[in-house]
């Protein structure tokens, strides 16, 4: 499942290039210091008087930059009550890029947006047995309506298999209705303990599919199916490398006879749980009685599947990009692709400045390409250099008076700091200045995802023995070696390490193995991480 | 506001025609009785046992006739809790085609996406006096969570004014903080004891946009501007010639200073109110303290807005164009657009009838046509006619051996019953038959539009006494007439009548007029109605 994509710094292209160096530092009234930034005031919209901000370095304190990365990138805020999440304009954009891509490949393999009540009887979640012992500590409840107490309390959704169930009863006859496909995009709630923006909140976004076939092959293959889209929207999309795999008996989902997932390292090397698809099995068609007539006249259960990825992979791309000044967004999911600042220090130079950089941000646009011109006078070009930079826009323009008057624009990489990632002197031809573009968009793209697959792959070690495991634990790594131990040792390693079974990957190392635990023979390698 | 489409009914166009008159009768092993057709087991994916059901006459009972089209049509079904109700895929495609318009419109009009939490500390409920009375009766309240009673009691969203205005304060500090425009999809619940798919569930889909800016006078143009893209789309998407206007004070929103709206006249005349605009006023501001710095260093209550449109709408579309056939829907806002059968009678036919029907398909799916080729073995040609009149599908493309040794198809209508709404011998040749098809789809939403107005016009009757306006109500239909009469004379006519005032329609009569209750002097004419 791990895809090799072409590392091609296209950067040093060889389209015109006029010169090099730096200019522009005069405007820089706000010294350029990437561990001091300060966000205070960020945008047109929020820029008055708020306080000074500054981003915790990465290194120095992960969740404290995670943090201050979505205050000051206007990702998302608290809500009013504990554990909830307002998502602002900045942090649903990158949802709604996130939706259109899955949203288009859901379709293309025949699944069906729908939409199913979000209240669910309090008896319906009691039904499978194992559904009921995983999610009951998790409910919220809605116990008055319309100024009455209800006869039975409602489930607020925190997932929807029972109720699906309770549908497909009624929509399911006979194997001509098979397979049924949807999936709706919807809120839902649990009641988490321990919160924190994206990654864990009491209410998140999310999709859940689910599907009901005909025979245990087919919902085998479609939960395959969609673990796969998962992987390949990681990858491509979201420049995620996740590995992706199976979950132990311990881990999987409760009610799901398998559950695949895929999992991702974040950038202080803790696992996140970014998507998974589950093979329900007879489990909830036997408790809610979803039955259909085999081509024989037989009655049957349906075998079934569910699968789902949420805001939560907001929280991913954040930690698996993002470095010491601020946010790094994948061109594909980023919200603005490319932000020119006009650049002027005379008002007799500003018409002509702004002039050039409406005509190129209509070139970009018209190429499809989604562009921010930030015009605003109020602040000094410096100070929106780092302001973008924070948001994590791949490629800056700037255009200044000289820039004009050669018909050039300096273009910067957010991911190659300094002035090797700046190329002065691209022509402002409509065709060329595309083409540029889009090249680099590429580049950075392809780079963001190489980068993080060295990453990941510098931090798993190969383990043979408990000691092994528990010594690459230590060092904040992901352990990876031969599992066939039962469900009490994986249980021991948690508690004694503190790390988990992520998965068992679908990329096999061939050969004999060994269980790192037991000795015993043991046919697959896990892999163990601590989590989100 | 009333836009004035031309009637072009495009059919009898100039384009090659081969012959006329009925052919394929032989399949019609169901005859195709309009008001006792069949929908049993509709569609592959819901095909087998189900009982045979008849769509009431629209004629007879029109309550009993929307329930059938909803349930045969697979629009939606009922949920498990009283009130709520399931979305279907047929259903929620229209929605979906409702967003993307909207969600276009609100983008250009400089709108931002983004999501609250649907939880509300009850106690922010009471903070706008007369909000706190509209809303109390209806809500949905958690009192549970985590298996803990909770310390206060959450509020499930109703509607988010409260919420908004709790960030607000967050976010605004400056008047260049303003104009916030942004806007939300979201799931809301309202208690209500009187539900009706679609028109009034327990909990629906909205979008809800919340402004605010720093005058007055913004705001009324904010208002005003989002009732104005509602009005279009209603026109020219939805073919619904709703009339826009003015709520009276008795009507207006929980919290607002003035809620304008667009009410639809639906086929049993009553009114629909199908999306509403509110200009808030200080009122939230004022209860939430969302305070800006104006120009001159002054503190000031931010001007607010607030609008929405619901799923409620496609209630609005079924009760507009339906007929005793079932749903008729407008091809701006159809799922499907041309629904392509198939007709063979000997296997030897089959092969080339489908390769025919494909390649068709392909030429319309080329030129951004939603189409559905029904090619499935298991239902006659004449079921599937029916069937496909019956979800409303704008055009139907027929293809049998003798069409495909000629090159040509069958067209038929769907808003054109029988013989006149049929054409044959329409070119297969790409460029020829796509334009016929296009055509078509744009006299049939023209069409729609323009039956929808000569109903509307002829069931409004102009009154200048309260007898008249009795006399008009008792017959069913809307009485307009100038109104300067008291709150307490409008509940009069509430409770004598069982009408209520839909609004103060933006386009009034010239001329002194005085009211129809008390002989004053009237600024304007109302238009009263029973409504859903």
């Amino acid at each position: 499942m791990i895809l090799s994509l072409p590392l091609t710094l296209r950067f040093s292209s060889s389209l015109p290039i006029v010169r090099r160096g730096s200019r522009y530092g005069f405007y820089l009234r706000h010294p350029p210091l990437r561990a001091t930034f300060s966000a205070a005031a960020p945008e047109t919209h929020n820029s008055s008087k708020k306080q000074e901000k500054l981003i915790t370095p990465r290194s120095q304190d992960f969740n404290a930059w995670y943090l201050d990365i979505i205050s000051n990138a206007e990702l998302a805020d608290y809500g009013p009550v504990r554990g909830t999440m307002v998502i602002r304009p900045y942090g649903y954009a990158i949802w709604e890029s996130i939706q259109d891509y899955l949203n288009r490949k859901f379709k293309d393999t025949g699944h069906s947006n729908m939409y199913f009540p979000q209240f669910i009887p309090y008896s319906f979640i009691e039904k499978e047995a194992s559904h009921v012992e995983g999610f009951s500590p998790e409910l919220a409840l809605v116990t008055i309506g319309g100024g009455k107490e209800l006869e039975e309390k409602l489930v607020v959704r925190p997932t929807s298999e029972t109720i699906v169930n309770h549908m497909f009863t009624q929509w399911i006859n006979s194997y001509r209705d098979l397979p049924l496909l949807i999936n709706q995009w919807a809120n839902v709630t649990r009641w988490e303990m321990r919160t924190k923006p994206f990654v864990r909140t009491l209410e998140f976004l999310w999709q859940e599919g689910h599907t009901a076939h005909a025979t245990p092959e087919e919902a085998e293959n479609e939960a395959i199916q969609m673990i796969d889209i998962y992987t390949k929207f990681a990858y491509e999309q979201a420049a995620i490398p996740v590995i992706a795999g199976r979950k132990s008996k311990v881990e999987t989902f409760a009610g799901a006879c398998k559950t695949y997932t895929i999992e991702a390292m974040m950038g202080d090397k803790k696992a996140l749980q970014a998507g998974t698809s589950h093979n329900l099995g007879q489990n909830f068609s036997r408790a809610f009685g979803t039955q259909f007539l085999d081509e024989n006249g037989q009655r049957q259960h349906v075998w079934q599947t569910s699968w789902a990825i949420s805001t939560r992979f907001i929280g991913g791309i954040i930690m698996t990009h993002g470095d010491d000044a601020g946010l790094m967004l994948p061109p594909k999911v980023a919200p603005v692709q490319v932000v020119i600042v006009p650049i002027w220090k005379k008002d007799d130079e500003k018409m002509a400045v702004l002039k050039a950089t409406s005509s190129v941000k209509e070139t970009l646009q018209a190429a499809g390409i989604r562009v921010k011109l930030d015009d605003s006078d109020q602040r000094t070009p410096g100070w929106k250099f780092n302001f973008w930079e924070m948001k994590g826009v791949p490629l800056r323009i700037e255009i200044g008076p000289r820039d004009v008057s050669s018909g050039s624009v300096v273009i910067s990489r957010r991911d190659v700091p300094g002035k090797q990632g700046k190329v002065f002197g691209v022509s402002m031809e409509p065709p060329i200045l595309e083409a540029f573009v889009k090249d680099n968009l590429d580049a950075i793209q392809s780079s963001l995802l190489e980068r993080a697959i060295a990453f990941r792959d510098s931090n798993i070690v190969d383990v043979s023995s408990y000691d092994d495991l528990k010594a690459a634990i230590s060092q904040g790594k992901w352990a990876r070696g031969p599992w066939s131990a039962s469900n009490e040792d994986e249980l021991k390693v948690k508690e004694e390490t503190g790390a988990t079974i992520r998965c068992f990957p679908f990329e096999q190392p061939q050969g004999t193995k060994r269980c790192l635990m037991t000795g015993d023979p043991a046919e697959e390698v896990a892999i163990f991480a601590k989590s989100y």
